[in-house]
């Protein structure tokens, strides 16, 4: 913060709330600063907003470019897609090369690794840069994770340092990587919002139907929750809707709503790139699959009539011993879907390259962003005490917490199983951790059917290369197969070879 | 059959073993067929393969090509990927339009809908057909799905009729619809392929670890299990895999074999395209990411020995009765992993206008392919009667058999949780069920949440519209927020409102 320039060197372009507030934040802090849109009225809305700071909108591209200083800083609010292409188009023949240009949009890593290449070309330092914090954040202190080129991250660095959410003296802001890094680590930590917010759901779910619990009750546990070790700001802002009156009326706002869940595709996007780098990411999977099943009401409605009776009080429960087992789950199951998104960002990390410091992405995840948690000092601690951990449960202090923690998580699974309540993210979570705790594992027998059905070879224990076998021997005899027919009952007896 | 022309218009491109079956099957049928590779010595081994038979080889593109009458059919069976493209590339100056090109590969259908378009311009019909049943369904009896020109396809239709896999009469394939559609039922196949490979796995684990049987007792119980209602393909050789020794030894070649399973793709293509179509595929994602984390062997046999004791027998079972509850939970999840793939197929037929027939695509999947069973006939017979049912579950009979086995999946999932032992594509099952089963989700939750933090809005019960609340009213007030930071301990007490 000290001598900010007299004039402004960083732009925004896009000049919704988030925009704005990001402006009024840096203004805040001493930093002189320009905006623009090509709607008016939001730039009038900024001049009233910033009367008295060092804040001024434009709705003409060439003025607001004129207006800064060089090496210029430009930072896109705008929706993700091909508005970042067209706004990147229109800008670049009235920059200069040498200046900067950072979209802050939730963008695809892949559209942004496309970007950055693609401007490198030109001169231009370009930016991919995630910024969780919303409307809020973005004026008081959000947590921005910028990827790209890192000589030119130097300029912004003291802006962004000064407006980002604070945990201590540290600030929620570090340099992530080159390429896509900054969004790519958005995309998994929305990922992992997705799992623990499912999470959250299904808790939910089992205090309301399982224990039969009201929803002051209810609240009460999330209350009481956040104010222990599973400390969050999403049981915090769980903890307030169960507290929220829907107007005029003497019960919860929660109630009126719709079981239906949206969703703007970023938990979907980790998924399915989990999936392309072979990383397990069950829970994402799973609460993105629910967000999905959630959205077919008339069809679940037509399947609780079919398969009840509906889910209903667990059966020989204690609810005093049952809430101790059910923070223990909740606990086990929150630190497995940080796991799996922390295994997908050492993975990308080789993948693409980034050299991801995870102790440093933990650490200024611990402020700022909707998966701010008391845990992310856990696996700050983890991974600062082992940058190159290979995965987080291998910690000595995480097992030490988890281990504790299982025998709550086995209990719930187990009595939601057999009471009939869902409880989908809980399962896949402890499905992830029995399965990597299982040093051999029946997947031995999905190579021999693979080999079996399509020649697709296995591998063997302690010895090198590949193996082919002709597991049904009579098949080698053609001539006796030839008029071989599968019958009304299924497929023949004597089984042919079909291919995946 | 009748009258089959005594000049070829048909012929093969890629004379692998697959190529060379589909050839040789196609003459014993009485069609006279040509095939052409580069490699002179597949061609050669055509010639001695197909002594005797109207089959004739080249290594010439040229004469390949003027062997045919025309309309020609030519069938690509070659990696698929860009090698596709540049087979078609060289295909097209020689061909005539009219003439019918048929990809028989593993292509994805997105490289399908581009392809159909591009040829479609320049006046040749274009086929995408999945092709199940591998080298000796290929020689013998496969079961094909192809898709695309409807009028082109009755060119060929006798001959795939001819030399498909038959069920009684009826032969295993049939026109699936328009563009992709082929390929994309076919990658449907596979995905249900895989989530019932990793069920068979599981059971695999849990006959093995939790009731502690020798490999004997496990392939009696799979052979007896393929003798009743849940006979299948996968069963019957998973049978035959438990009776294989290694060789010159005295123990099963299955205990050699590694247990990291491979895959090339197709179960991933599908969990990803389900998520784009948002329709939930829960067991199928799951034997995705179990395969993904097979791979993890070090890993695994590190965090074994960190988060023992290792899963042991299951506590309090009596091996008899369990094993009845375990043949229910397969067969509970076994037409949960069905159903998944058929909602599937209901979503895209409607995304992409395929008007799919799902009882005729259950129909040919009774004979030729790997997930081939006796519980097909249950789905053909629910498609059947109810042409335009939403979910498999719906269905009468359906409803019968599966409501019966839901104990058993319950009691296998409730016992492997408490005991440890991993039943990941188990969990999922049942986890879908029991979700599709609520009527109201606690899902308004995530709404209420999203709306929060990220003025996401949420929908009421009985109201048209979208609405959005300001939940911390606290935060109306920004000027009291300005030195807003979170403590070392974690995100304020007031929270701010960060964005998704």
């Amino acid at each position: 913060m000290s001598n900010p320039p007299s004039r402004p060197s960083f732009g925004m372009i896009g000049l919704g709330t988030m925009g704005r507030n990001l402006l009024l934040n840096l203004a805040d802090h001493g930093f002189p600063v320009s905006g623009y849109d090509k709607d008016a009225t939001k730039v009038a809305l900024l001049a009233k907003e910033g009367q008295g700071k060092p804040v001024t909108g434009y709705a003409d591209l060439a003025s607001f470019v004129g207006s800064l200083q060089t090496p210029r800083a430009v930072m896109l609010l705008v929706p993700a897609g091909p508005i970042v292409d067209a706004v990147v188009a229109e800008l670049t023949p009235v920059l200069q090369p040498g200046d900067l240009i950072i979209d802050g949009g939730n963008s695809h890593f892949t559209d942004t690794e496309r970007r950055a290449k693609a401007l490198a070309e030109t001169g231009f330092h370009f930016f991919g840069m995630g910024v969780s914090g919303g409307e809020e954040g973005a004026r008081f202190g959000p947590s921005m994770m910028p990827g790209g080129d890192k000589q030119a991250y130097r300029v912004v660095q003291p802006m962004f340092e000064a407006i980002a959410a604070h945990v201590g003296d540290e600030p929620c802001v570090t340099y992530i990587g080159p390429g896509a890094a900054g969004h790519f680590v958005k995309m998994v930590h929305n990922g992992i919002e997705y799992g623990l917010m499912q999470l959250i759901a299904e808790t939910y779910g089992v205090l309301k139907t399982g224990l039969g619990m009201d929803n002051a009750a209810i609240g009460e546990v999330f209350a009481g929750w956040n104010a222990g070790r599973l400390q969050s700001f999403l049981l915090d802002i769980t903890k307030d809707i169960f507290k929220f009156k829907a107007p005029d009326t003497d019960h919860l706002l929660l109630d009126d709503i719709k079981d239906e869940a949206r969703s703007k595709g970023t938990g979907k996007w980790t998924s399915q790139v989990a999936m392309d780098l072979e990383t397990p990411l069950p829970t994402v999977d799973m609460a993105v699959a629910l967000r999905d099943l959630s959205k077919y009401k008339a069809l679940r409605e037509q399947l609780q009539g079919m398969y009840g009776p509906a889910a209903g009080a667990l059966p020989g429960v204690e609810r005093e011993a049952f809430l101790t087992q059910l923070e223990q789950a909740f606990y086990f199951s929150m630190a497995i879907t940080y796991a799996q998104g922390m295994q997908l960002l050492s993975r990308a990390s080789v993948e693409f390259k980034y050299e991801l410091n995870l102790a440093e992405i933990a650490k200024i995840w611990r402020g700022g962003c909707i998966i701010r948690s008391g845990f992310l000092t856990e696996i700050y601690n983890a991974y600062q005490h082992t940058p190159d951990l290979a995965h987080l449960l291998l910690d000595e202090q995480v097992r030490n917490v988890v281990s504790a923690a299982v025998p709550g998580a086995r209990a719930v699974v187990a009595a939601a199983a057999t009471a009939g309540l869902a409880v989908p993210a809980y399962m896949a979570s402890l499905s992830y951790f029995d399965s990597f705790r299982t040093g051999r594992l029946p997947s031995n027998l999905i190579q021999a059917q693979r080999d079996y059905f399509g020649a697709h070879t296995y591998e063997l224990i302690g010895k090198e290369g590949v193996f082919h076998t002709q597991w049904a021997p009579e098949l080698e005899d053609a001539s006796n197969k030839k008029d071989a027919q599968v019958d009304e009952h299924g497929p023949s007896k004597e089984p042919v070879k079909p291919n995946s």
